[in-house]
């Protein structure tokens, strides 16, 4: 894109995410912004200009990776981040440029055959004491195996080393009473991996023959990073981002952020936030509960979670710059899922656009004057008011 | 495009196409829709979501076809209907692929000579039975010919067979006192269908000598259909098409609906979505006679089929599933043909985002929550209101 031409020197610039920010009518036909008291939201909304995102295309509910991801000014469509990868994330593991993140599973194994999938779904402790023995795999041939417990009978395994792929046969047959797949590769190119998570399996096996249930394990969602360009590279922004969940703080790190540690709650993001201001060109802070409520299908805990979040902003607007106010996507009380409609977007800046709204809701944002666009043109538009952009031709 | 891999189980959608739906301002600044009574759309309005369609592109105001397929989800700058097959569609012939549809024009030949590229403008019973005669040839090589009357001179031939092709020359001068052009392959992959024509043209010069004006034909506008998934395959619906007049029955056909044959009218059409109601997951229904008026240049005509539109609306909404009303493109009286201009889309859904209109009118339509969009991507929007695509990403 001609974007990196045009760079220059400028303000800074905030990213405010309200996670799963907009919804749908709930209550004579209301949605949770409408019926929320936000008096900081609502004032903005009458002097600054407003719009609205769509992540990736018509009728597409996104995950939270392309979400991300487009609202980082990348196309979801073209840089996709496979489930293992996110996984990971989730898990605060560390994913760089090469590295295959595997899903795994633990599973129960008589006779070479598997009789549970999920290993009865063994408590999270004992996958804990299990993965700890695993931990002895870590390295086979140059490749350094990393090994992190998730929840009940789900773990991650990184492969990080030279000449690695996604490309391999999943393991796990999707039923019981069948054996496991090999880990064959798909492509000539996978074979050292195939062979390397052959070898894992064989040592594994032996390390967990004494586990009543969890005595094997299946690997699914083989990913690997797409090849992009890191955000400093690409806006011309030092960039620090900061989530109280291990996934978005994920996401920030693969696009080269910097993410600093123990941000538990909003108040400890934006603390961190005010500490590292000067330093910095571009901030990210996630705000959490607005997609909690959400997905819990729990309006009233969703207008308590936005009014929460009102309630920081004067602390936000005070450090400075421009500020973006938007979401990942939408995540109504009314599905008690992330959904596809366009997310309200407002940029605290006059050099943005002008004012068109009386209150921060979906229906102001979509008439407002920043129009309606996809989540990944946000960026220039940020760079733009922020005055980075130089003018395109003479 | 990513939506192929998203497709689950879903409610059941009804596409009501009302042919011209929007126009433009015909008295004292107000559009058909504004003037129009019309109680029932008025009250969707008030409690659905608007939005407005595209079907191409800025400016382009589209065909029937075209049109169409935009609405069916096709882009229709990439699946191109020619003219021939348009033709055969709108006399109800049927279409397959590798077919090649031609339109030809009766003519009077003298001494190899055209001197009438018309043949006078015979009467449509005199084409019936001069087509008749044709009908005797209905094989050359291993090609089936199938022939159609049309209205006065016009009529449509249809070649089906292996390795038949569509570039082959235009027989028609253009003008009189010239003579016919011979159909020469324009493309060695046509040479089997320009010496099929030409033993057509051949045998047909015997057929036809005794006749006064239609004594030779022209042939012009050689189509195939274009390479195109089907519906059901491309969006995994069960489809189930209706409409009065055979060219948008034909339209329906090419994308693989299921279309009942008798329904002469919309009350007809209606009863036939009745009663198969259980038996698919898709209907589209047509409304032509709002289009009818518009060409006429009829506003008050056009706001009476608007008004009798809007009365068989208690049943459409009685059938159940997720209902869009919207036009293939609008036909303003006040210009008398298709127009390029936006056009209203309502969605019977809360789910499909929030009420914004007082009114079932262009100008609100073009405000509405479901944004500005290409007709093309109504039908991954119907699919996410229904419940029928999966996230994307995780």
């Amino acid at each position: 894109m001609v974007y990196k031409e045009l760079l220059q020197g400028g303000e800074k610039i905030i990213l405010v995410v309200v996670d799963g920010l907009g919804g749908l009518p709930v209550l004579g036909s209301f949605t949770e912004l409408e019926l929320a008291n936000i008096p900081n939201l609502n004032s903005l909304a009458k002097r600054f200009p407003m719009g609205a995102l769509e992540s990736v295309g018509a009728g597409i509910t996104p995950g939270s990776g392309p979400a991300h991801l487009s609202l980082f000014g990348y196309d979801p469509l073209k840089y996709i981040i496979g489930r293992g990868i996110l996984e990971a994330l989730g898990l605060d593991m560390e994913i760089r440029e090469g590295d295959v993140a595997i899903r795994c599973n633990f599973a129960t194994l008589k006779d070479g055959v598997i009789t549970d999938r999920r290993a009865g779904r063994i408590p999270t402790e004992e996958n804990r004491r299990i993965v700890e023995k695993l931990r002895s795999i870590s390295k086979v041939e140059d490749v350094e195996i990393i090994w992190e417990s998730g929840k009940e009978h789900r773990f991650v395994m990184v492969l990080r080393g030279d000449g690695l792929s996604e490309k391999v046969l999943e393991t796990d047959p999707g039923k019981e009473g069948e054996k496991p797949i090999e880990p064959e590769p798909l492509d000539p190119s996978a074979e050292k991996t195939s062979r390397i998570l052959k070898k894992i399996l064989e040592i594994s096996r032996e390390i967990l023959k004494d586990e009543d249930r969890g005595n094997f394990f299946l690997m699914r969602g083989y990913a690997r990073l797409p090849k992009m360009e890191k955000f400093e590279e690409k806006w011309g922004l030092k960039a620090f981002g900061t989530a109280s969940y291990p996934m978005y703080r994920g996401l920030a790190k693969l696009v080269g952020m910097y993410v600093p540690k123990d941000t538990p709650d909003f108040d400890a993001e934006i603390e961190e936030v005010e500490k590292n201001f000067e330093n910095y060109d571009f901030f990210y802070i996630h705000y959490k509960d607005a997609d909690k409520a959400g997905e819990d299908g729990d309006w009233k805990k969703k207008v308590l979670a936005l009014e929460k979040f009102d309630s920081y902003l004067p602390r936000i607007l005070k450090l400075g710059g421009i500020v973006a106010i938007t979401g990942d996507h939408n995540t109504p009380s009314l599905l008690r899922s992330h959904s596809w409609h366009y997310v309200p977007l407002l940029i605290t800046s006059l050099k943005a656009g002008y004012p068109t709204a009386w209150s921060f809701t979906e229906r102001e944002a979509i008439r407002g004057s920043l129009g309606i666009r996809k989540s990944y043109e946000l960026m220039p538009i940020l760079l733009a008011c922020a005055g980075r952009l130089k003018r395109f031709g003479a």
